[in-house]
């Protein structure tokens, strides 16, 4: 028996999906941008999928902009505005955007524990003094408190970006209460914005009125949220959201970024009119398809989701539950409660992580110590550094990611494979003899 | 009878390709950067493709930067150079990049009918103040004069970007020579740079020294020479090249940048460590390797593709000298001799090129005005327009492309339906009443 469960890092195509994709690929295979039969039918591909999607994001159309995966989809969106609105100031104010003064830079708010995707983007806006960035450390509990956020908010903030579900532990993130205290910040901001205007006007010194940062815009990396919790983007007040399509049974190199109209936006790939001037490149027609049918799959029937997704989650509280019963000193990351259904993030102590994964693998079973896009650096997780700032923690934490495809078999299996690999390694544990 | 004249927009996918790809879809489905084996299988495929094309390229694995499209290639190479070069002098100079003299800024040199995603690339840093830029003309026969851009190098110039072949109208460019000549243009100013450093070290001024720009590097876009043409890096004398998919078999939404070891490259997409950590993103595996399958069909027999060649160029040779006989005022855009085997561009005197497009779809037949990527704007050809500065041929010139798979009989399909449409077309045009 092989066991896989990783399905946070990626997802086996769907079965459904991959028959939507393959006309496209060699009979139906015309560039949607020729103005000929052959593009135009591949064009109609793409907007039938466009139409698809915005109505599961309740948005427009023209709001989604296909992107070659999640990160770049996560790269436009931060790149994307601070570009944009550094742009503007720089033909309003004629001042080099890059400019020594902190409160002349945009600034960002974004959480310690985001993907990489964000926290590296926001890490190089930084280090080419494009932006100033707060990273809000998440409670014990592994969630980003909106006060918190709220408190790090400057006049010259002009980005949030928070992520929908962490890909590591799993925890749901408050992300409709971040968009309302937004707004409303958003609404004081206006409300401020004109005073000056009119004060500045009275006292006659209109020409030298400087536009403020009029607005801040919340982005949130929906990645692991697509399969279970609500994107509705009004419900969740966000004016920007990251979907990867591998990571719900659609193939690798297809994403997607909502972006809410009137979102300053500078395209980061440039050439072709594609994606409305967005995002330059043929568009890729057979995995576009392929991600609406993977999110026709989500949103076929909303009573069949809602029970899928408590099966999903009954399975993982057993799952938890059985191994806490049957291994001593096991921990979970992150809240019990705000949790997505299908991530499970364990510290097992006096264990290094990679050992487990590793064993566990000889065992047939698939699980991962963090994200799979840190793999390759020698670093512990960077999540769970954020929450406890335990460097042993982080070393001995450990992923397991279920999806719908997994069975109370599966994880039987898998319990009793973990049970036998901990023992093992405790046994042979440098940390065991000192403990 | 419908007949396919616009593979220079894109091509099917071969059917070997298509077969290559499909293990990875759902059944070899893992994240290659996860350690288990099921990523461990999906890396396997990927080092394999890379092997693969590293091999048609004659360079190392470890220089090939998979992407998302030929465009963010393109991109990728532009602002990536640039990036990293103005980085390390902001570093070294501690001045702000974007600083106002002219001199201190790198250089660009292109051509003025390069694909958009090299010219937009271009002019957005232009716009940004990052780079100042130089547009070279090509002659009348389409082709970038490697003394013209000999000519335009400054101490400054830090990057030349020049396509393989122009997407429209199909024109081979001396890359190789250009290559030869920024050889050379390089060893002189290594020597000056050598001299420079001495005498002010002699001067003793050494602490005021400022590295000047020490290198050019070439990059070219070989999107519609990889079928055709020798690829071969070191014949070339290139440091970057980009390569598209869909334009030779593979899928869409896959491309590749050759990046030579030693070329200064900042990251655009941030996040996982893929690629080296030059492209974040979780590795389109079904599509690197159906490009790579793509690769290895056109690699198969040496003399097998110079057969299937020289038989493309005999049938487009035929196209061109048939219509010429047979309508009157028919003009080939571009050289007749050094011109990819695959692209016919020719100009109708007195008839719109996008009223003949329309109408040979309805007839049954794809050919196009130019681009795909620019057929959403209503602008004339950009690239006839360089060659020519003639809006009346730049908006009456039609490109029709072929590939390993046209016939015989469908180009003399095409040709009686070109003759049909154009007659009818000359008859009715407002052109016609005035000529």
């Amino acid at each position: 028996m092989r066991v896989y469960l990783d399905y946070a890092a990626t997802t086996p195509v769907k079965k459904e999906v991959l028959e939507a994709m393959k006309p496209f690929f060699s009979e139906d295979f015309g560039n949607p941008s020729s103005i000929h039969t052959w593009g135009q039918s591949a064009r109609r591909a793409v907007d039938e999928a466009r139409a698809q999607i915005a109505q599961f994001l309740n948005c427009r159309s023209e709001e989604i902009i296909f992107t070659g995966s999640g990160s770049e989809a996560d790269n436009l969106a931060i790149t994307g505005v601070i570009a944009q609105i550094s742009k503007s100031k720089f033909l309003i104010s004629k001042q080099i955007p890059n400019s020594k003064s902190q409160n002349q830079k945009p600034h960002i708010i974004t959480s310690a524990f985001e993907h990489h995707a964000v926290l590296k983007t926001c890490e190089d806006l930084e280090k080419r003094g494009l932006a100033t960035v707060t990273y809000i450390r998440p409670n014990n509990e592994g969630i980003v408190e909106p006060e918190k956020i709220k408190k790090a908010i400057r006049p010259n903030t002009v980005l949030v970006s928070i992520m929908y579900v962490n890909n590591e532990i799993g925890t749901i993130q408050p992300i409709r209460e971040i968009g309302k205290m937004i707004e409303s910040e958003n609404r004081k901001r206006l409300k401020e914005n004109r005073n000056q205007y009119r004060k500045q006007k009275i006292e006659n010194a209109t020409s030298n009125f400087k536009q403020p940062f009029s607005q801040i815009y919340l982005h949130t990396d929906a990645v692991q949220a697509a399969e279970s919790l609500p994107m509705d983007v009004d419900y969740l007040h966000v004016d920007m959201l990251t979907i990867a399509g591998h990571k719900i049974g659609a193939p690798k190199g297809i994403g997607l970024l909502y972006v809410r109209r009137g979102t300053p936006l500078a395209p980061m790939i440039h050439g072709g009119e594609q994606e409305s001037g967005r995002r330059a490149g043929t568009e890729n027609v057979p995995s576009i398809v392929g991600l609406a049918e993977a999110i026709r799959q989500i949103q076929k029937a909303k009573t069949k989701r809602q029970n899928d997704n408590l099966k999903l989650a009954n399975l993982r509280d057993y799952f938890i539950k059985k191994i806490q019963e049957e291994i001593p000193e096991v921990y979970l990351n992150g809240s019990k409660i705000n949790r997505a259904p299908h991530i499970v993030n364990l510290y097992f102590k006096n264990i290094e992580g990679e050992a487990i994964v590793l064993a566990m693998d000889l065992e047939g079973v698939a699980c991962s110590t963090g994200s799979a896009c840190t793999s390759q650096s020698l670093e512990p997780s960077h999540v769970i550094m954020a929450i406890f700032n335990d460097h042993l923690r982080a070393a001995g934490s450990v992923r397991f990611s279920l999806s719908k495809l997994t069975t109370k078999k599966e994880l039987d299996f898998a319990i009793f494979k973990i049970r036998k690999v901990v023992q093992r390694l405790r046994e042979i544990s440098p940390y065991g003899k000192r403990g």
